[in-house]
């Protein structure tokens, strides 16, 4: 298997983390994006949005970090973690459910905030308050969903730690070193399902990517 | 099967598809918009977002349209259309793959568009050029990776109609009807598989829920 990225990007970040999870074994390639590398070809024939990651499979080639993390934990069920439910179908649409709120409601603020919060910082471009605001105003709705969630369950999808809540993991990571942080800090569910998740020892084989 | 929503909704339109598709018996509770029906209880219960639409399917009880016609697509697979692959799990990584590109590359450009194009002129509010003229930019990109990839396949997620292609309906279908279709025109496979898709027996039985 070879996942074609960049450790500081979040959608790579996502994808390494479901490997680990899984225990396996992959090539990493990095793909520099000071040159422009992801925006020419051969990379464009990987991803034709020019975007990090893609992913090879053999001769199975896929991109967009959340379709390679279904991908791997379908194809690897019996492998590492179980990040999906395949013998369920109401436990595996609660997880669907929990999947799509973060691809349609966390991401969105979630990303935005860390440009604003972090990656501007890091290139010395000022921070516009008025995105940030109104991105945190629709974050904290979307992490009071998740304190009443989280008293029904221990985790998004259930029980256990499924590919719902691993989706967060790159984002949360870099945000709650921002002022994000104080969202989360007043909601004890929330922070005790940020420490929980961030302390996995595949995300820490992540995180250490970055140095 | 219950689907509360409304039919001027994208999201509730979705989903009626996709039960269409699988020739499914439903009951469809309509949301007043008007009076905010999805802004308190009981409606909250059901979708904590107050977003439309939610589903029932007997005690389970789910909500984000995507989430819907997954669980719809698994747990009805024998009956209907079939919308996605059960025994090819590569063939069901590269539908899964498509799923993710219409959430996360076309989604956000054409619900935009919508707004300012559709919405907005239904409401009397004036259209916003700089955001029409971004989110056409963003579209275009989108559009035109779909024309090269129905140049590989018929349909976007393979050979036969999928979720992949369905999801893309109901925003596709109000944007035919404004200046959006001037982007579609110069792409011949785009074009076909607009006629296509729109054509489907189960599209007309959701568009006539409007009348
Ligand atoms: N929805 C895509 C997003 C991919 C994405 O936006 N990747 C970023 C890095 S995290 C990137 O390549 N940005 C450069 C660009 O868009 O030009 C996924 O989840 O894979
Ligand atoms: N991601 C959600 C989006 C739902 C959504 O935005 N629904 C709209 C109607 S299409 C709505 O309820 N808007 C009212 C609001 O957000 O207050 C889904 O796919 O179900």
């Amino acid at each position: 298997m070879k996942l074609h990225g960049n450790p500081m990007s979040t959608a790579t970040m996502r994808v390494a983390a479901a490997l680990y999870e899984k225990e396996l074994d992959f090539e990493f390639l990095t793909i520099d994006f000071n040159s422009g590398e992801h925006k020419k070809e051969p990379y464009l024939s990987l991803n034709p949005f020019g975007q990090l990651p893609a992913f090879e499979d053999g001769d199975l080639k896929l991109f967009e970090s959340r379709a390679i993390t279904k991908y791997i934990a379908h194809e690897y069920a019996n492998k590492g973690t179980q990040l999906i439910e395949t013998n369920d179908s109401k436990k595996m649409a609660i997880i669907t459910l929990w999947l799509e709120v973060e691809a349609q409601q966390y991401e969105q603020p979630a990303s935005k905030l860390l440009w604003e919060l972090h990656f501007k910082q890091l290139f010395g471009i000022p921070t516009d308050p008025k995105v940030v605001e109104e991105n945190e105003a629709k974050l904290s709705v979307v992490l009071g969903i998740y304190e009443k969630r989280l008293s029904e369950s221990k985790y998004l999808g259930g029980d256990s730690f499924t590919l719902a809540d691993l989706h967060h993991l790159p984002t949360l990571h870099f945000l709650m070193s921002t002022q994000v942080k104080k969202l989360v800090e007043p909601l004890p569910r929330v922070s005790a399902w940020v420490a929980d998740i961030t302390a996995r020892p595949s995300w820490s084989k992540v995180t250490s990517m970055l140095n």
